[in-house]
């Protein structure tokens, strides 16, 4: 049940505790009359926020608008809210910053490339789902990644999130000092969602630790991109470093996901496709066929997640 | 003249220091057979890049994929290229990372939000430019920004970009180590569009240093976002020690911009719209309309710059 429409009042703390609501580290924030989320061209003025969100349960979130949506479509089908040939319009469609999409308890979201990317949708994402009262909510990322180690088209759930140095930490400057964060992500419902990879039993797929960088050339040791100072040893003994500690795939959002989705309370994941093994090469090259249906098996995964939390398999 | 046909054979150093050729930094690349630009959804091996890309000589960028098509329409209009009502197809339509945009010698590329995306993006465009054996190329960020101590609406040609220390500097994590890169813009370049503004007489500009951060919300010391730990009097001295320090604006890609161009041999100048002054709020709560007019100033200033290079003015 939503806080929202509870019959009895009750103070924040004894809800926050038997609902999970959503934390807000912001003070200043009560004291606004409207909150307007300019990256999603939504506003608490303008938008019955409890009314339009009240009910979301479950938050995917992933790079590409045009992957969110084929999301939306596909958990439509699944969890038979959805009609054949069914369009979901964008509830951003204020903005071409991001895209939104929602079906029953399910909210899908884009995010773009890269940790200051994700973290502008995730501030507007977690004050969205607290205007909106919403409970016991959690948010996964399923996205894209270069493994290590792994045969393409392997999945890796997140168990640490680590930075280019291999520590499970993001590091962030306000007011021009360095801050560090937590990156750690909820170790049940990663074994949940590896539950659910063997009961679909489709792909290959590992929990391990992902590397999360600001660069996709350089910062992952590619050899090609229209810069690059080091030679193909250096390369190869960053990599395997990164396996030794673990890693097993680089992705570029995962670290802002995890810090921010701790400091909110939420229980997140992360669940990402690996498109190449970087241990046999740079440049993605596989098929587009065969790159859109690795694309599909974290959408599966989560799909297969979020029906069984509904009681739906 | 485009070195891709030029008649007789010229060494890469004489061509270089006479008609200014992207100058790669990455010895790897000429072993590649083929390269697929992954996020542009283009490839040498499937495109005739000279062909396509080799009268190229100014590109624009931008975040917004629908503003970088504004962008073409108006250039096209402008530089008396387009037609009335012509639609100009997007060039990455096998992708929906980025957006891009051709009329004669003008190129208009999206790069989403922040330091990772637009870097994906330049690496890629760098070696387009490069494969296409471009010569003479400016690129010029056009791009939406908060201000400080300056009217909104007013333009920002930056002088420096500066990190959130406000150090003219970019630091990047290259296997594993902290890499520092120079952040120098092209001061000609700043002061022929500072020349352009007057000539245009529409709306206040300035040259001014511009602050690059990671982050949105707590990165830019706003007090709006889903987190935040610091006080409205913290939050000001910052803003004012940015202020004395220099900076007029505050955005989110102009350090990589800078340091890749620089690297690349490219000419670049960044010019930004501020929608609001920090010091006196955090939320961008003008009109729709207003925001439109305001992001269409630095196409407009930009625009005037290119017609007066090819001599239309």
């Amino acid at each position: 049940m939503a806080p929202g429409i509870t019959a009895e009042k009750k103070t924040e703390d004894e809800q926050s505790s038997k609902d999970n609501l959503i934390h807000l580290s912001n003070p200043h924030l009560e004291k606004m009359k409207d909150d307007i989320l300019y990256h999603f061209a939504l506003g608490t003025g303008t938008h019955d926020f409890p009314a339009l969100f009240g009910d979301v349960k479950f938050v995917c979130v992933g790079g590409s608008p045009s992957r969110m949506k084929a999301f939306i479509t596909y958990i439509a089908e699944e969890l038979g809210l959805g009609s054949v040939g069914a369009d979901y319009p964008n509830i951003c469609a204020g903005t071409d910053r991001y895209a939104m999409y929602k079906v029953g308890p399910v909210l899908s979201v884009s995010h773009g490339m890269g940790i200051p990317s994700i973290a502008i949708m995730l501030h507007e994402l977690i004050k969205l789902l607290y205007h909106s009262k919403c409970s016991n909510v959690t948010i996964i990322r399923i996205g894209t990644s270069g493994g290590i180690g792994l045969e393409p088209g392997s999945v890796v759930i997140t168990s640490q999130s680590v930075d280019a140095t291999f520590k499970p930490q993001f590091e962030q400057v306000i007011l021009g000092k360095t801050v560090i964060r937590s990156t750690n992500l909820d170790d049940q419902l990663a074994k949940e969602l590896m539950q659910c990879s063997k009961e679909i039993n489709e792909f290959n797929t590992v929990i391990g630790n992902t590397m999360c960088t600001l660069d996709f050339y350089e910062g992952q040791a590619r050899l090609d991109g229209a810069i690059c100072l080091y030679a193909e040893e250096e390369k190869l003994q960053y990599l395997k470093a990164a396996y030794d500690a673990g890693v097993r795939n680089i992705e570029m959002e995962s670290s802002v996901f995890a810090a921010i989705c701790n400091l909110s309370g939420v229980r997140a994941a992360v669940v990402c496709v690996t498109l190449l093994n970087r241990l046999e090469g740079d440049q993605i090259s596989s098929s587009h066929d065969v790159l859109v249906e690795y694309q599909q098996r974290p959408q599966k995964l989560v799909g297969h997640f979020i029906k069984k939390c509904l009681g739906k398999v």
